[in-house]
């Protein structure tokens, strides 16, 4: 733990006065908000809040900034890249019961939200309206904390990221203004786009309390359907030729046999260890047809085998759940190793060539890598596995993350599709974008943040 | 014209050193240069120059801030806010000159284009590829000026606007630095949205020379109909009853009958003088089918007349034309007149209730009002036409259009869904989005432009 700062016990005192039970400065407590789902070494915060509204973030906000204490918003931690380690110390806002619905537009098809609800406790709130909200990260993670990383996942090659998907936000500023960034109208030309600028600034521009996210009619039919391959070649082909060919698909998800193999010891399943896609179909009865057949045509010319179908929407459900399951399979191929895990995303006439040139890399990697993502938009996973007390595994990975991005910036691409920058694509910012971009991103923080409190340490770096 | 500072001579030197023939100071040059399509009375630069490349906009901007000489960024002058208005004298960059398709990729569905590549030539250069950019604002706008203006037009519906088309940008900024703000990968997590946020900043933080924009496939099926109604009230509900359906319509366009006997006797066309709605669907033939039913349907029960279709090309062509010829139509109803247009957006749920209360208000208008709009998205447009030489027609189509953003606003709209805010719509920012916010841009504006010379007096108020 990199701790910059002694932590001062007025501060502790003031939030006392604040929140009552609702500070905590136990180890246990700290130890769990001083971690993600990363490979990183855990970095402690100094004491963890529990904030059940925007008012009472901003006292914290105020409290910690009169002390220059460092401000880390926490979702229920499951980002990747230790968007949430306390590295400089400092007070960890814990957003969890902040997980009111305020207000679902059914006619609108839009919902207002507490940072804290998690996407499955939206969905399950709006299921009797017919609609649904799609970006779907995997993990059941907070929309306050996908509107911070800018989240994007399996449907997003449809219906957008968090990007496309958020409508405006409510945010806490460091210096304690509160901001709506935007009016619930679904285009707006008024000025500079403060909620995107603030979509995907990972905690370091303000704290997110409240989101406003576009919602979608659930289909009048919906399929999914498994489709092995002989060689991950033509995965990649079948799914470039689908979206060349304006398919509206829905989902389309790449999974290597080494994951294949892991998801069937990790979730008992029977699937072909072969390189597959995941595919899923939204629209009319017709179009879903017309759809599959016209998918199932390019995947037979690409080597693709039967395609086995879920249109039950509890097979669907297993379908993407034992998907979803994958990181954590794949975490089983060795037991008590954590994951480095990439996340390139390329132009998708380079997808192919891409993979092709990863997979021949890593070969040589401590054990098969697993290689999997939404190959729809261009975005792939390496799953690296390191002993977290090797270091030398780490620095294994790590090279071989480097390398993987410095391919797909070749081919236009970028380091982060989906993960954001945290804290383990930093030193990859400057390479995608340039020290100019890199040094504007900077001005920015400094402006929004000059005493460099709000989660410093990730995005651009620390002065 | 308010002039705030004499233009040196020693300006026009350098930049005739620079670009020779392509420095221009006539008054017919520069009186073309000094308005667009607003009713704002006619402001002209010192002098207009035509650029051919970044580096020769990157020069352009190095030398008038060496001299603290206002810069103004000219495509083909189509706003409708005084966004090219030489408010404070200084240089126009006129960028029609950069018009070359740098590269079409056809396989990852995008193409590059210098700024001043209008969405017309895009889509004929293309023609051959099977794709389209479907941004159409109406007027043959160029690309840059409408990322500069986060335009979108009929079928943002379906498509998006800038905002969501535009992958990435080429800008200069005022202290000459020339940045491109992201790789052109469907999506990323990297850093701070840069194109985002120059995206609707017309002008004023920086100079946008190339645009990277999405481009879609064309479908098997396209068909465009019209449909008359008995009220606004039955066009309205129909439009939302689609939208909540879940039916992608690709467009659907309100035209008041005030508009269709302007049209018709602009364009010679017989439409039924009623209030209309244009269609549009986009998919394959079943679903295309599908959708018109469904539509029809809804049509049907809100009082729809026949639909009368337009399958082919050119006859699509024709009909949506038609449409984007209305302003102008428009402006004939009073020859002389020029026009104050309204803009807001709201929440779909309240668009029928907005338009009724909107046109009950307008009723004591100098003459009839034309109401017109995109109201599959919630925007609307009132064409208040006012004599430039009466001041008080102008003041009391301002009155009219304060109070349809007061009451856009009442109902969590935005005072522009897609005009941008120029001049015109700087006195409702403050009252859409509050001082803070107001204040954020204000910041972020002197951040990116501390000499105040990058367009200005538009978006936020003049220091």
């Amino acid at each position: 733990m990199n701790k910059a700062r002694e932590f001062d016990q007025t501060v502790a005192a003031e939030l006392k006065a604040l929140l009552g039970e609702r500070v905590s400065t136990s180890p246990a407590v700290r130890e769990h908000h001083g971690k993600d789902e990363s490979y990183f070494p855990h970095a402690l915060p100094d004491a963890v809040v529990f904030a059940k509204s925007t008012e009472e973030v901003r006292d914290i906000v105020n409290i910690c900034r009169a002390h220059r204490v460092p401000i880390i918003p926490y979702g229920v931690g499951t980002s990747l890249e230790g968007h949430v380690l306390a590295v400089q110390g400092g007070v960890c806002i814990d957003l969890s019961q902040m997980n009111q619905v305020l207000a679902v537009h059914e006619s609108d098809l839009d919902a207002v939200v507490q940072a804290g609800v998690t996407r499955k406790q939206l969905n399950e709130h709006i299921k009797h309206t017919g609609l649904f909200f799609p970006v779907d990260p995997g993990a059941d993670a907070t929309l306050g904390g996908m509107a911070a990383t800018r989240a994007s996942g399996t449907n997003a090659v449809r219906y957008g990221t968090m990007r496309e998907n958020v409508l405006a936000l409510k945010v806490v500023l460091a210096d304690g203004r509160v901001i709506r960034t935007s009016r619930r109208a679904k285009k707006s030309a008024a000025g500079y786009d403060l909620t995107r600028l603030f979509v995907g600034s990972e905690g370091t521009l303000g704290i997110i309390t409240e989101v406003t996210v576009r919602l979608y009619p659930v289909q009048e039919a919906m399929s999914a359907a498994v489709c092995a391959f002989a060689t991950v070649d033509g995965c990649t082909n079948t799914v470039i030729q689908t979206i060349q060919a304006g398919v509206p698909i829905a989902r389309c998800d790449l999974v290597c046999d080494i994951t294949i193999d892991a998801i069937n010891k990790y979730k008992k399943t029977g699937y072909r260890v072969a390189p597959t896609v995941f595919f899923e179909f939204h629209g009319s009865k017709a179009s879903v047809i017309e759809q599959a057949e016209t998918v199932q045509a390019i995947a037979r010319e690409n080597g693709g085998m039967d395609f086995v179908w879920a249109t039950k929407p509890e097979e669907r459900t297993q379908l993407w759940q034992a998907r979803h399951d994958a990181y954590f399979a794949c975490l089983q191929i060795r037991p008590g190793t954590r994951a480095v895990s990439t996340d390139v995303c390329v132009p998708i006439s380079r997808l192919a060539e891409c993979v092709r040139e990863t997979m021949a890399d890593v070969k040589n990697f401590i054990n098969p890598v697993p290689i999997l993502g939404h190959i729809g938009d261009g975005n792939f996973h390496l799953v690296l596995l390191v002993d977290p007390n090797k270091p030398e595994e780490t620095a294994l990975a790590k090279q071989f993350n480097k390398r993987v991005v410095e391919r797909a910036l070749k081919m236009d691409g970028t380091c982060t599709g989906e993960h954001g920058v945290g804290m383990g694509k930093i030193g990859s910012m400057t390479l995608e974008l340039g020290e100019d971009v890199v040094g504007i991103m900077s001005d920015i923080k400094r402006l929004f943040d000059p005493h460099g409190l709000m989660n410093p340490g990730k995005v651009v770096p620390s002065r």
